[in-house]
């Protein structure tokens, strides 16, 4: 299977980050996609994902996946027992349920700040931008991140007592917030201690 | 189980959509929420659901489960096998794509559009509104109709050939879209039958 990708972006270091939880980086092969130029917009990418947006996963029978969490889907299920997105069916609604409260509330909101209230990718990229909705999204990020922290307060991980794909979307958000200058409250010190103990896993090096 | 929700509105009619489809419907206590009347953003339903949004699945242990999508993973799950949200690997990772897709090109652009360029649930309720991104998210809505119904010109359903989750959100998106009077592209035949068969669904009555 491929990843088309840009390294070192947040979304795509979702999906190396589920990769290397789940042991199956050798088995990928990363295409690049020069992202900072414009080529995810152009028709041969948009017919790959229509939504002009990296990562995607292409399976060996030319099957694209898009979306971080559908190909995380994907790779949990590839091989062994899923381990980032639950087992029974209460695990699964639970992370599913964070993960997409990390990628509303943090990752997306730092995304929609970056595109519509700074240059983000530039002129020739960012072809419509609204500047007052980004603003208000920055709030809404740093809003995301005292829930997230208060969610940390009870539990070590944001879907309880196991690091599911809610930890990858969270700690992918906070490097993209880091990348937009979006800082996290000073009073949220249990995201802080959460962000440093998944920092020292093997998957976020 | 129990579901908190306001029955008629687009979200939960995602939820009792899946809920028929899954000979569930008789096995849940349906708990109205007055969203008209701001209940929704009360605090005694946010420790619910802190996003402030119905439906809001209660499990037998007092677990809270929000996001229809999150909610339908349960479902699909607590019995038999899994009907809406696949088996394989790959059709899980489809299916939770084109749910996705619905999901951010339909289903919450109408909602976005409805809360910021209407009034929406009125001024009590809309507390903040950004006008112009809520005209955009209209456009969006009707370029995420055409490519639905693009994909629609290869295949019955959106997620392949069987009906899946991804449907029933596409299916509850062009209800709010009747809602908030965002019409369906005329040049979307595709897209118009397919509503035209999924209405023809026991679950959808």
């Amino acid at each position: 299977m491929k990843i088309h990708e840009y390294e070192g972006f947040p979304n795509p270091a979702r999906v190396r980050m589920a990769l290397k939880e789940k042991g199956l980086l050798g088995q990928v092969e990363f295409v690049s996609v020069d992202v900072p130029a414009g080529e995810h917009k152009k028709p041969e990418f948009l017919a790959k994902n229509p939504s002009g947006a990296v990562p995607v996963l292409e399976l060996d029978d030319g099957t694209m996946i898009a979306e971080c969490s559908a190909i995380t889907e994907y790779l949990d299920h590839f091989s062994g027992e899923p381990v980032l997105t639950g087992q029974t069916p209460q695990e699964r609604a639970s992370i599913h349920m964070m993960q997409r409260r990390a990628e509303t509330g943090l990752l997306d909101a730092v995304a929609t700040y970056f595109h519509h209230a700074t240059p983000g990718l530039g002129p020739d990229i960012e072809t419509y931008q609204c500047a007052e909705w980004g603003q208000h999204q920055r709030q809404r990020a740093q809003t995301g991140m005292k829930y997230l922290d208060g969610v940390l307060s009870a539990q070590p991980y944001l879907a309880g007592d196991t690091f599911t794909v809610a930890d990858i979307t969270a700690y992918a958000g906070l490097m993209f917030a880091d990348a937009a200058q979006v800082a996290i409250p000073e009073d949220c010190t249990n995201l802080q201690d959460w962000r440093q103990r998944v920092s020292q896993r093997p998957s976020a090096s």
